[in-house]
């Protein structure tokens, strides 16, 4: 285990008021009317590591107890736990405008948008029986990232519904303790699905892109460790209890140095895969990062320190592929439950390799209710797509686009923008600045254009895929044997991905337009030759049975049977 | 017989000059001149029941001859009848602003929306083969309510056009006399469908939520009657013909006394039912009711007056489900005709009470031209719906956000509006009148996330029962047994009760968001279990057809089996 | 062959310098400087067909060397061919504002919306595997129309793209070379599919609606003939090469007299067929052609002058149903290649006599990939739609409503608008004129509504459609005989040409609505007929298999069955 943090706990924290005088924008009359001041000099006697992060950085007139209480007594008592202030609030003290911009909220994206009207139950067919077919809506923003998630039927079983009813819907944004909004209304009851049409299909791997409230108690990769409060095993309805705020500042800014940084497991274990096998490895121009081991409870945890700031990697711990749910191994069967490191896990890899990816890694995400495919489940790949894009090649990152520049309008002085949205929004900072000789209208008439190619395609694409899976039922009644329904799941195993990967991606039509183009063609045509082997089997089987020899054919027995 | 309106004949009307010089607006020196004047109390002489509601309410000084005409002759005869005006015109020349607004138009209820556009067949596959399947737009408005039923290709075979051709759909709303407008292409001809992709379904009883035109001719609950000029079985190809007013006043307003009323029998029959059953009756703040029986003509008519106004009542006179269509009894099969009370038939209950009340009833609407379950195809239950919500717990009623107070701009008086339309076009005085911290942003966005909410769910119900329909057609194919089929269609006629009502109510989002939500899920798990158990039943056919068991399986007929 | 434009080649062509001085708009000092001048007359001298048309008409002042180059050579040489323009830019240098409203795009016409995404599936499912399943764009506008045919997924296999990529989506309309823009990523390579999911289904015939570069080194009809450049049988790759204007002035006017005129082949032959059985001969109204040939190369080419300008027969050189593909006759299965004149054919007859006319020309599109049934693809009927619509039988044309008379904003001059777009964008002009008691409102509204009406019996006929065509496959998969799916496949045919017509059309909702509806409705009970007799055969069949005969009822063998 690295040393980092690793102070002794005899020195005790004493006299940070100088350090208080310096705080940007304290008020320093105040502040000593309010708490016990301390020097942080006296805490860097114990904790060094910090010293090293904290004294040469933006943040060094940040005194220790602007983010921490307790301090006092874990000073006297050389041992025990101060608090840490993991609330964006605590941030937006000093950084105002970043965070009121990180919860303003996209009116135009009203709740409830279930993203499967769009396919008119093509969805749902493609989908069946994942959980995501009980409720999948199009995301709101990040303010309500971690209350949408308790909130959708498929995660907590309807459990949790808003104090106010359907008045709640009135919330504009803002930073918000989720339980100051929310109630159980089934407390002491385990989880599992309470109502009708829900599911209780959440666990804490997946709302751990949600909030990073829990990281203090949480070992690298949630296993389950001695001092670690939480894990992948923890039982969620109890974990999501002590989880208050969305997607806190600490998810890429450390909180000391205020440098850049990942802190997703999932994602830092990716990029120290010895198999050098990820976009970032290959990618030339990619930032430097430093992997720290902490570990000041007694278990390990980690953070990778950016050289700069990266936005591609920073999105990328959330707006990736990651699998966070249980599974199953697709050439035994044999399930894979949360114990399992599998299911915390990030392949950051482009479309054409995660099904080679997932089938090394020996996982499979679900079977499919009618064909029995093994099929993906993707998170929203976005980092993913955006890797080797026009854009990308160009130097472009996800900030470049997202988090234009402002103006505080009263100080006049710039800052990033956290809001995060369409950059149709402000097509001026996000597109005119390098496409010099473009009108607003011209950028928005070639954002909606590609829009529509995804919009066309897709739809195309599910009107494929969902023909081989009624082929496949039919071929099935009809006594089609085995071997053909078999050689039918491998291409709606691998058609399947070329559309997911397309579905679940955010701004999908815009962040790597030829990828797209190729990427779900080839899925249609594989859907062909699935539906061709099909209805060539039917044409046999129909000569077969006229023929008299219809007995003579194997009947396929059910729709589990063993994936290639 | 009630006594009421039993004046004796022979008391001739005199001298209503007197009351007409009270005529609320009339300049009595110009009414002098246009027409004869009567004192109503010679009209009290004969028409006691006049009297006592006349003389001591707010039209005690509107004279008789404001609505009827044909007075001195009918005083001099001391029988015959004279002319009764229907015409919200009559009623408008005192309430011009309840009027107008009564009659304007939603401009962005354009023409010719149809509903099923947004299930893109879903609506067609599971109303199979019922009259709605041929058209069934979204409704435009109070002002359009009667001419749209007899343009929609459902109902009179196409038989009536607009003597302007499409050009006609540049009518903006207003009260008109349908007949000015429309043109019979087929006089003479029987109630028939006459253009391919119509159908002749309608009859006076669905005419009844149209119009109140038809009120003095109809006895009560439209039984076939000595002097009643009209019935439930009277052609209603003739009966339009003599039907000119959309929604007439008289439907909500006691002409005589002004105060509040319904006037629709089947409602009336269902308040006064001995079973005390509907939603009314299980209302602690219901209004209070008190049930007239009319009968001038020699048969029985009867008006339901109210305490005070109530728009849920008098709102629930259409904005009900309520059976209008002959139909069958589910147990024998026999054939419901127009000639049974059935016909006409309100229940007032929610949606969970609503497949046992026709059960008890007796009455099926149709069978499904796949499964040959008996299906409901519901009204607008909107009444029904609203009841027990959030906002009518809370003392709210229809016109709470329907009817809001306006301003009429000349005189400065205030008025209630009669324009029916989404509260959505006057937010600030239909919701931040209660939600007083809200901004009108809060209020859309609410509504607009709810109505997410219903698009998603409703899409999903009709994937899982187009499954469930899809699925027994394959099963019956494949020679699945009848006691499974009969099983499956149990489970199809409770799962599309789930669907109807929300896809037949208006603002089915918005009036009961926790009901809607708890039913549709429920109708969902309905359908899936009936997929379930065709889909256990098919994969057992296979094994038997495989082992060569098949010719043991006894093969279903067809779809007409009976029901359970 | 016609002897006009036949001079004798030794005549040459000298002084058009005067002519010159008269030249509209031209600064005739500037234009001696920059170019040899020439005096038309001298061209008459030989050209005495062209004088016929030049002196006494608008364009008498035009001098020869405005619209070709290579004139002092061509007269020196007495023979050889001198270059002409059909750059619209050569019209535009006069007539300014024609071209440039020609060009004007449709901002809210964005590229790639796909025509199926309406219909979700059920597009692709009846054109199944017709080429337009691959992609099927809403047209742009006419400054696309080049640029969008090479680089649609159907056309050219994917081998030309934007030489900006993405980016090129940008470009705001204008009258552009398509070869400055795109490029061709297979140069050299025959023309075939490409990339997953295209076709290369264009061919010389269909380019020729979209661009008239071609059209002196084309024969009449496009038959191969010793002297022309181009026929029906070119390599499409390389005819378009040779192609860079998207629909030039040439089409409907004749550069020389400045008359109207069109000359598109297939119209003509059309306009001259013996049995005078198109819409045109049948309109009493009918503006007067006269057939000129001519042939100045070796072999004959025909243009039709027009007594008066009429848009409705100048706009049917494209926006008509127009054969342009290979087929095969129905009644035989042979194929039909591009060296038959069917290739390039106009019926010029409504939607009830397309069908007769194809089985009179013995022509079939293609064969449905699902029911083997003969199907008819169109294209985009629009003049025919128009024939005998209310608007028309008053004497509007085309442009009465698309091509309004505006007002130069310098000059103060009328000129003819030729931006074509949708009325609603001139509401005023197009709508008012006529309806002159309405207001804007109510035209929008109308317009609408006919939308609506559009839109609602389109997807209940897909409904319909596709239902035929499942049923059709598992009445196949039950064995049901040969002659009950011959009986379906002729219900098919017949019913999905009442579908296409309203599919292809553009403005489908508006130009007759009368006739949409009859079609339309008729289309949907044919459907419903060729379900019925399926049905009736799969339950007899059932029927049959529970009774142990089903050895005895022939099995059909495939979707290729003879259609009748």
């Amino acid at each position: 285990m690295h040393a980092w943090f690793r102070s002794p706990p005899w020195r005790v924290l004493v006299g940070l008021a100088a350090a208080l005088a310096l705080m940007a924008g304290a008020n320093a009359a105040d502040a000593q009317k309010a708490k016990v001041v301390f020097n942080a000099k006296d805490c860097y006697e114990c904790h060094e590591a910090i010293q090293e992060f904290h004294e040469k950085n933006a943040h060094k007139g940040v005194a220790c107890d602007s983010c921490h209480t307790g301090l006092p007594e874990h000073r006297r008592a050389g041992k025990g736990r101060p608090t840490t202030s993991t609330d964006p609030a605590t941030c937006g003290k000093c950084h105002e405008n970043q965070m009121r911009t990180m919860y303003t909220m996209n009116v135009d994206k009203t709740a409830y948008k279930e993203k499967g009207v769009a396919t008119l139950g093509a969805l749902d067919k493609l989908l069946m029986p994942h959980g995501f077919t009980r409720e999948h809506n199009e995301p709101r923003s990040h303010a309500f990232a971690l209350y949408d998630q308790l909130v959708v039927d498929r995660a907590f079983g309807g459990r949790f519904v808003n104090k106010d009813g359907p008045a709640g819907l009135a919330r504009m944004g803002g930073d918000f303790n989720i339980w100051d909004v929310l109630k159980d209304e089934y407390p002491g009851e385990p989880h599992k699905a309470f109502k009708p049409g829900t599911a209780a299909a959440a666990n804490p791997v997946c709302m751990s892109c949600k909030s990073a409230d829990y990281i203090l108690d949480w070992a690298y990769l949630g296993d389950p460790q001695p001092g670690a409060k939480w894990s992948r095993l923890s039982k969620v309805n109890e974990f999501v209890k002590d989880t208050k705020h969305s997607l806190n500042c600490i998810f890429c800014h450390d909180p000391h140095s205020s440098g850049p940084r990942v802190i997703r497991d999932g994602l830092i274990q990716a990029l120290s895969r010895p198999e050098k096998d990820t976009l970032w490895h290959k990618d030339p121009k990619a930032t430097k990062i430093e992997i720290k081991e902490l570990g000041e409870r007694g278990f390990v945890r980690k953070i990778a320190l950016l050289a700069k700031p990266d936005s591609n990697l920073q999105c990328a711990q959330c707006h990736v592929e990651y699998n966070c749910n249980p599974g199953f191994d697709p050439a035994t069967g044999q399930p894979i439950t949360m114990a399992d490191q599998r299911t915390n896990h990030f392949p950051l890899k482009a479309v054409n390799d995660i099904g080679q990816h997932y089938k090394d890694l020996k996982f499979g995400d679900f079977k499919h209710a009618v064909t029995g495919a093994t099929l993906w489940k993707g998170q929203h790949p976005d980092a993913e797509t955006f890797y080797n894009s026009t854009h990308q090649k160009a130097g472009a990152e996800c900030s470049t686009c997202h988090m234009p520049k402002a103006k505080d309008p009263k100080t006049g002085k710039t800052y990033t923008s956290h809001w995060q949205t369409s950059p149709k929004h402000y097509v001026k900072e996000a597109c005119l600045g390098c496409h010099k000789t473009w009108t607003e209208k011209q950028a928005v008439y070639s954002i909606d254009s590609l829009k529509n190619r995804w919009v066309g395609k897709m739809r195309k694409s599910e009107f494929w895929l969902t023909r081989l899976v009624d082929k496949f039922e039919a071929a099935q009644n009809m006594g089609v044997s085995t071997a053909v329904l078999d050689q039918a799941r491998a291409k709606h195993s691998e058609a399947h991905t070329h559309w997911e990967w397309w579905s679940a991606a955010n701004g999908a039509h815009f962040h790597n337009p030829q990828q797209f183009d190729a990427s779900i063609n080839k899925g249609m045509v594989i859907s062909q030759e699935g539906i061709k082997l099909l209805d060539e089997a039917m044409a046999k089987r129909r000569a077969d049975i006229a023929a008299g020899n219809a007995s003579t054919v194997p009947v396929a027995a059910g729709a589990g049977s063993k994936q290639p």
